[in-house]
């Protein structure tokens, strides 16, 4: 094969952009790291990403692919070893099914409980709780959500490993613990402690700084515009 | 191949059903239509798919499958005669890219105009049209989206060709016209007026009535709220 050339548009902390980087890191792609400011993007960026002007953006020999889910199909599609997708096509829709409900209810109801002002948070939480419900029954018999390996779903609810302990720590509460969800707990520690996953995750430390930040930055607002 | 068990859960009115209709009937993949009453879900229903309730849910030999988009996928995966997808990855990532903006962006920014009262419409008009932007432009020099043949993101924005024209006779704004929308007219006919599709496609006027009825509750319910 050519010299191929592959650029990733990203932030440091980008949770979707960390999907891409795992892809590419599980497959072994050889890619070049751009790291974006997202309160000052670069013209290349917007160039690539017209539409959302967003992270992360993969750019492959000059052409782009955007939409954090679809870049690591586009991976796994382009570089086939080490799939990310089963095989049987009902595995598949299977995996897609529950990436798409991981990005739409439990994204969701977790970043609404996180914002809550703590008299809200009870309801919050039971509603966090419920969309994780489903996530601990399919890992029942198995290490990672691809089985004994990693794969689509788990790439695509890896945020949870990294974020949910930096929730824990900003909010005080305790949203996944190994008394509710032993599954998901061990998923957790597993897919973040997993060698290529755990070198690519950003500080602990760091990331509970920037969300602290950005959520009181979002309840001044709040609070402003009440 | 044995014989094989194809249900399709739907209603007569869904634009989601209809997506998986219209890539069994691509395919001439023989089906079961299974008439659901959304006020009243079946246990089958809330059996195959315990997570959204909703259609479409495709069972195939006994296994479902839920999510519109992961239903055309899978069965585009799974009878793979009359491709819907694009080979290339590059072009699958861009038909995926554009199915998704066309819910998270184009199918909210409509749904959002078309419930506004009469003194909202404005602002809600022009953030719609700005939604269909790129779709005219991705259509330059093609009859589809996939080409010369209805593809995978023909059958994403499907609901475009028939619901659009509902949505003009309720408000009496024109959303898509000829004049600013000339690709996108010429493609809504086109992909409304094909033989597989047309045939398929619930009576215009059933849906005006349909959708007449809903804007109706659902302004009842927020002046009641109000």
């Amino acid at each position: 094969m050519a010299e191929e050339e592959v650029r990733l548009f990203r932030t440091w902390s980008s949770p979707f952009a960390l999907r891409a980087i795992w892809a590419l890191e599980l497959k072994g792609v050889p890619y070049e790291n751009i790291f974006e400011n997202l309160s000052s993007k670069s013209q290349l960026l917007l160039q690539y990403n017209p539409v959302h002007g967003k992270v992360p953006v993969l750019v492959h020999n000059g052409r782009a692919v955007c939409e954090s889910l679809v870049v690591v199909e586009y991976i796994d599609e382009t570089w086939t070893q080490n799939p990310l997708l089963p095989e049987d096509p009902l595995e598949r829709a299977t995996a897609r099914f529950w990436a798409k409900f991981g990005d739409d209810k439990v994204m969701q109801s977790i970043w609404d409980l996180v914002q809550k002002g703590r008299e809200e948070q009870e309801a919050g939480l039971a509603q966090a709780i419920e969309s994780l419900q489903p996530l601990e029954e399919i890992l029942k018999g198995k290490k990672f959500f691809g089985g004994e390996k990693i794969g689509f779903l788990d790439i695509a609810l890896g945020w949870l490993s990294n974020l949910v302990p930096v929730f824990h720590e900003i909010t005080g509460l305790k949203l996944i613990e190994e008394e509710r969800f032993p599954l998901l707990s061990a998923w957790m520690k597993d897919f973040s402690g997993f060698p290529t996953i755990r070198e690519t995750l950003p500080p602990h430390d760091k990331l509970v700084t920037k969300f602290r930040a950005q959520l009181e930055a979002l309840r001044a607002k709040s609070r402003s515009q009440q």
